[in-house]
Formats: structure tokens, sequence, C-alpha cells
């Protein structure tokens, strides 16, 4: 293992990281409250990211070092991302928020992770400057810490394709362009563009600027962190709704997609299986949930708006609430439970199992019964019409199995809290699934407060292990990979 | 599909299940019990079974007539089974059991397929000729009522090989000896022998006869429905505790490896992986329960015979009671749930996932992580130092991820009934792994009955899928079996 390289990129990302400070240290300054926070935290984290960037390395590069880094990188900028809230919470103890370095730590990595889970009972006392940062940490998040630093740190050059193999979600790493760190920059000018619309959207129906910003952040993100106790509902307002519903859906479509709409090959969009895939299980989900909880709303427009948010929110995987499905009917709510399983699009923001892989299982299942039933025919598996390979297959099969161990692995853990099946086991869907919300305790209403250190130390392993799909934190804790090269 | 040779396969099947129900019958007359439903239905089921054993046939037999013959026989089995129940249910209706024909099946099902699961508040009323019936289903099923079929009418020869592999639980059909039905006569007789030495043991104990005889039946058949309403803890002796205990865990064993140590190489049995896997997880269960529970009972050695118990009778997926485990801590609790996914060893009478395919899965995710840090290495997956073959572990994989999303699926239509979470899930899990209770409403404590028609048929269908490893029943359902060839 090439140690100083690994540490090296890490001291490059977390200059990124407090360069990205300045942003939240601005909106303190404009509104007038105490800087201290970030005026301590930013030249600290500049400190050892710059100790970190100079050190002298050579250039082997391999696949573990890339699962590596990332790993590193990602538990490095959440720990040290946490400062902020954890020196606000010593500054202002009355308040009772951000009490342990612990919590801290949850909310960050629960930020750059997209989670949203939150150990927060009320958002509303934090200043404007600690919000912000908190919601721009999920649009920083989104697209990846890591791609920011290639895109903006082109110094790394071929390198990077490794480690956009270790972090980009989904089972397979499509080069729009030739060169990985003008890919990147297309991504992440696409982001950019379609974050400024939904702020644009959001101001012309009526929300403030500030609200506007970071809604979006979350939004883009697929985070789910809000600024107001009541999430999305506080605003009261249909239209509010439906855009961010709208927007939701949109990022956690693959991002590719949006580049060959650039290009003007819309018919190649179109017949992309896992748009098709991820849009029926929308529409069927959205269909089921408005007869389920008709009778609770008093038009049936309200429910199906309600449904569609609902789905939206939770099937990219952001987490936002515009009303509390913890008191839907338990079919409504399973339902929804099976979303957070899925998870959004290859190649999104989104987290979760993703639905080319959920796809991919299926057909495998379906090539399983095929060959039962006609053993000499040759089957395979199609994506897209092309024959998947079987390599791929594998690892989307042993991706699968992993990620239900792990749920199920952390369940176990969380379970000393001794809290209800349902609580337990759906805060860990709703972390490794980058969600935010699960049911009962942890439901849109609820939050992670009442765990125990452990758990939240658990959980946050679980957004990283989720976020990082599940392969690179398995290497940082496998003994092979800690061997000198 | 050659529909007539799966007719005649069920017919001869239907002939056993009518001669074993001379049995009961038998029962019934010793104790003076009312023998009207046995006297109805011995001949409706010899009836249909001389029928359809009497059709003309080729003898094409290819693998979809055997995946689909286990799956229909395992429907058409439970059916019938069902009505001895259905009638006793209408000759005493004042006493409320059995009052629809769905929840006759439910319990018929949950019988043949070793499941134990039940819709009865209370066993007690019942006659013992019923209750007979009811556990002796277990013990037909246990070794697989087609298996009986093959040991008993050994005229189907070597076309049977295709009905072991679909029947036969496990990843890999071991053939003890060339002859199929000669190895299933092997199989059975170890099978018979250690059902006796149990009987023996319980009647030693100081266990009534009939008591002993029935408890062994659903020992041996790993289901789990007892005859007392507090299941084993009716029995208040510790001695018969650790003797069922020991059973369980017997009858979870590959019964190859009995073979094995019949042949005198006991050293081939000490090196089994799924083996020393399952002693593993048995005793680590056992340590972590017995420590999470020890202020529960008055002495360690009570808490630890509890654990013992109820980790034995989940992971070898019998489901008797020695005390009530729903009132343990949560930590224990989804340990046990755990266990139920888990399941016993391949090979044997019991369900679940089974201990060689989470092995395998758990070795698959190793080579995947060796494979990132050795990029340039071979790796090969193992069992028992034997390379396993890329097609055995594809199989696994798709089994696995087949398994999971018919769980998450059942929970979903069985969430309708609008129970809480815990119950839903807990529910689907117990039943597709065969193991009968649950956690909250179906703990062992608890029954099935305030399920929706709906569920209960769903739920007999996961037990069906979980017994014959999904894959048979899947084929049933698929529109290509259908064509006639």
């Amino acid at each position: 293992m090439n140690f100083r390289l690994v540490f090296k990129l890490t001291g490059k990302t977390l200059l990124v990281e407090a360069a990205a400070m300045l942003l939240p240290l601005l909106v303190c300054l404009l509104y007038r409250e105490n800087p201290l926070p970030f005026l301590i935290t930013i030249p600290l984290i500049a400190a050892v990211g710059l100790i970190l960037a100079h050190l002298r390395s050579d250039d082997h590069f391999f696949p573990r070092e890339g699962f590596f880094a990332v790993a590193l990188i990602w538990l490095l900028v959440g720990a040290l991302g946490a400062l902020p809230f954890f020196f606000w919470g010593r500054l202002y103890p009355e308040l009772g928020l951000f009490r342990s370095y612990i919590d801290c730590f949850f909310e960050s990595v629960s930020g750059f992770t997209t989670t949203g889970a939150s150990i927060l009972s009320a958002v509303e006392p934090l200043p404007k400057g600690i919000l912000f940062w908190r919601s721009f940490m999920h649009w920083l998040g989104g697209m990846g810490v890591l791609i920011l630093a290639i895109a903006l740190l082109p110094s790394l050059g071929a390198r990077t394709l490794h480690l956009m193999k270790a972090e980009s979600p989904g089972p397979v790493v499509s080069k729009l362009v030739p060169k990985t760190s003008q890919s990147s920059k297309i991504l992440y000018g696409i982001y950019c563009v379609m974050t400024l619309i939904q702020v644009l959207c959001l101001r012309l129906a009526g929300m403030p600027l500030y609200d506007s910003l970071v809604n979006s952040f979350a939004t883009a993100g697929t985070g789910g962190f809000s600024v107001r106790n009541l999430s999305i509902a506080a605003y009261q307002s249909p239209t509010v709704e439906v855009i961010i519903t709208l927007f939701m859906l949109l990022f956690s479509v693959n991002f590719a997609l949006y580049f060959l709409v650039l290009c003007g090959k819309v018919r190649q969009v179109l017949k992309s299986d896992e748009l098709r895939f991820f849009l029926i299980v929308v529409f069927a989900s959205i269909v089921l949930i408005s007869v389920n909880i008709r009778h609770m709303y008093p038009t049936p427009g309200e429910a199906v708006r309600h449904a569609a948010f609902q789905v939206g929110t939770i099937i990219s995987t952001t987490g936002f609430a515009s009303t509390d499905f913890n008191l839907w009917p338990e079919f409504s709510r399973v339902l929804l439970v099976l979303l957070m399983f899925i998870g959004a699009c290859a190649g999104s923001t989104g987290g979760g199992i993703k639905c080319s892989r959920v796809l991919l299982l299926l057909k495998s299942i379906l090539r399983e019964i095929r060959q039962i039933v006609h053993p000499r025919s040759v089957n395979v598996v199609r994506l897209d019409g092309r024959v998947m390979d079987e390599d791929a297959l594998r690892s989307v099969y042993v991706f699968f199995a992993a990620y239900m161990f792990i749920t199920l692995g952390a369940t176990l853990v969380v379970a000393v809290d001794n809290f209800t099946f349902g609580t337990t086991f759906t805060a860990v869907v709703a972390c490794i699934g980058n969600i935010g919300p699960g049911l009962e305790l942890v439901g849109p209403m609820g939050n992670y407060a009442a765990f125990s250190p452990l758990s939240k130390i658990v959980l946050s392993l679980c957004m990283i292990v989720g976020r990082l799909e599940v392969l690179p934190i398995l290497v940082l804790f496998s003994g092979n990979a800690w061997k000198r090269s």
C-alpha cells in the first residue's frame, strides 16, 4: 500500500473542505452571527491538509490505493467537518444541542454521505451559518467530495479513474469522455446548473432566498437536512412540494443520461432499462400508496401529492417530509421501506442498492428459471440491449450479499439499545441507504438522539458504507490492505 | 412439459399420504376418539391418488418436470392433508378451532413444510388423533414426502435424481451411493433410528409415550408443533429441555455426515467447513444471549439452558419454546432473527438459507476484497478444501437474492393487515425459513390466527417456497414451464 500517496490525496481533499467552509463563514458574517466555530475550524483543517498534501510520494496507484483513499477521505472529512458543530455546541451549551462530539460526527457524516439522519430534536434554534454548513455538506457530498477534488485539482490526472471507480455509485463506471477529469467537470456542470434552476423555481414559488438555497443543496445531494423543524411541511405550500418532488426525482436519475440529452441522443435515453424500471417503480408506488392513504386526506389530489412526495423523497434517498408517513397504514410504511432498499439510479447522487442492481438481480433470477425450464439453451443477462459480463454480474451479487449482511449485522449491534424491531431495523436501513428517516422512533418527525454512542458510530459507519457502496470500507478493514508494498 | 408424468408422480405421493393417515386413525381408535375426520379423508385422498397414479405416460423426465412435480406435490399434499382438521372443525364447531379451510390449509402446510407456525390459540382442547396427525406431518415432511415416495416406490428409478435435486435442501446434492433410491433409503434409515433414540431418551426422562412420540416427530422434522399450549415449557423439566436441545441440533446437521460416521470416516466429518461454521454460530449465539439474558433468570445455569434451547430451536428451524423469548431484550431477539435467516445445515431436515450458503456468500465477499487488494491474483472460493464451481456459486447468489426479494415482497403483502413492522416482517421470515414463531404478535406464545385469509395464503406459500428452496415454486409460476412439450 502506497500510504504517502493516499495521505497526499487526503490532504488535497481537506484543503477543498477548508475552502468550502468559507461559504458558511460568509453566511455567518452576513447575518451577524458568531463566526468563531468556523474561524477555529478552517485554519485547523487547512493546516492538516497542507501538511498531508506536501508529502512526497511516487505515482504507484492501484485499485486498492483508490478504495483505501476514498474510505479514509470520507472518514476524515466527516470527522473534521463536525468541528463547527462541536465548537458551536461548546459556545452555547444552554441550548443543549450538539452536546457530544459523537453527535457532531454523526450529523457531519450524515451530511456528507447525503443521508440526512439527524440527532437534533429541533433545528430552528440554530444560527443560519451552522445550518448553511449542514446543508452545504449534502451538496458537497452529493457528487462526491472527491469528484470535486478531481474537477478542481486536475493534477492527479489519469490516476483518478481508480478513485472514480471506488466512489461512483452503481455497478458500471461509464466515462462520458475519454479524460476522467473532463467527465467529472461535465457532471459537475450539470449538477450546478440543475441546482441553480431549482433555486430559481423555489424563489418563484415564494420561498425566501436562504431557504431556497439550503433546500436546493439538500435536494441536489439527495440529502434531506432541512432548516425547519417540520421539514418541507413547514412551508405549507403545495407548489413547493411539487417542485421539490420533481427535483428529487431528477437528481436520482443517472447523470450520464443528462449528458446524452445534451448531445441530442434522446432516443438512447428513452431506451435505458434502468430509467424505465425506476419510473415504473415510482409510478406503481405512488398509485398503491395513494389508494392506501386516500381516507387520511380531504381530497384525492392531496393524497396523491403526499404519496408522490414521500415516494420521491424515499426512492431518491433524500428524506425530506411533507407529512408524517409514520402515521400511515403499515402497507404504505413497508412499501417505503422496500423503496429504501431499492434506492436511486446508478450514477446519480442518490443511495440505496440502486435500481440497476435490483434490475440485474431480478433478471438473474429469471435467467435461473429459464435455465431450469430449458437446460440446454444459452442464457445471458442483458442491460440496455448489451450482454452483461459475468464478472460484473458477480460483483452485483456479492454487493447485494454484503449489503444485506451488513444491514442485518448492524441491526444486531444497534439492538443493544433495546428499541423495537421496527425502530432498530429501519434506522439501519435508512442509514446504509443514505435516506435519513426510518419508521417509529426514527420516523420523519423523530430523530436519532436517543441512540447510544456505540449505535451512533455504527450508524455513521453504515452511512459511509452505503455511500461508498460497501467495498471500499471493507477494504479499509481488511488486514491485507495494510501491508506496505 | 410432460404433465401426465407429473400427475402420475403426484398420484403416487398421495397414495403414500393416504397410507400415512392410517397411523393417526389408529391413535383415534386407541383413545376412543371420533375417527370420522380420518374415515372421510383417507378414501378421498386414496381415490384421487389412484386415478392420477394410473395415468399412462412416457418416461420423458427433465429438470423442469422435477421442479414442477415437487411444487405441485407439496401444494396438493398440504391441501389434502388439511382435510382431517377441516372435518373435525365442522364436527365440533363449539370449540371454535379450525373454523375456516384457509386456517386448516395454513396448519397443514405449516406441518408438512416443518414450519410449525400455528393458527391455534390453544392446542390442548384438540383430540390426540388430530394432534398426532399434526405432528406426524412434520416427520413426513422432514425428509420430504417425496424422498419417502422414492424410498418406498423404487419403480421410478433413475428419473428420481431430478426430483431429489429439486427437493433436497442445500446447494450441493451429494449422492451417498450411486443409486438414488438406495441413498434415500440410507438417509431414511438414519432418520428413523435417530427418531427412535430420541423417543427412548424422552421416555427415560419421564415423558409419557404419546408426548415422547409427537415431540420426537416434531424435533426430527425440525417442525415445532407441540401438544401443549406452553410448548416444551409445559413439561417443566430441565432434562427434557436438554435432550430436545441436543436432538434439534443433531437433526440440523447434514445427514450425509452421519453416513460418513457410519462408514468410519470421522476425520472427513471433522473437516466439514459447514459443520464448523454451524457449531461456531451456535456456540457464539449461546454465549451472547446467555450474557444478555443473565439478569432475567435466577441462576447462570438456567440462563444458559434457555439460551441454548432457543438458539437450538431457531437455528434448527424447529420453533419449540422453553420460555417466551419475545420478552427478552432486543439484542437477543434480533440475534434470533439473524439465526432464522441462517438456518440449519444443507442436507438436514432444517430450513432457512442454510449454513453452507451463508458461508459461501461470506467467502465470496472476502474473495472480492482480495481481488481488489491483489487484482492480478487468481482467486477461488473453496468449501471443504475443494474449489467451488462458479456455476454453483452463481446459483447460491441468485438463491440468496430470490430469498431476500420474496421475503421483502411477502412482507409488503402481509403489511396490508396493518400489524407492526416487527410482527409483519418476522412472520414472513419465520415462515419462509420454516421456523414457526417470530417476534411480537407471532412470538413463541402467540399465533398466526389474527392474520387475514390473504396473508395466511401468502405465508403458506412462503413456507413452501422456503421448504423447496425457492426455485421450484418460481418455476411453477413461470409461463414458460406451462407449455406442452
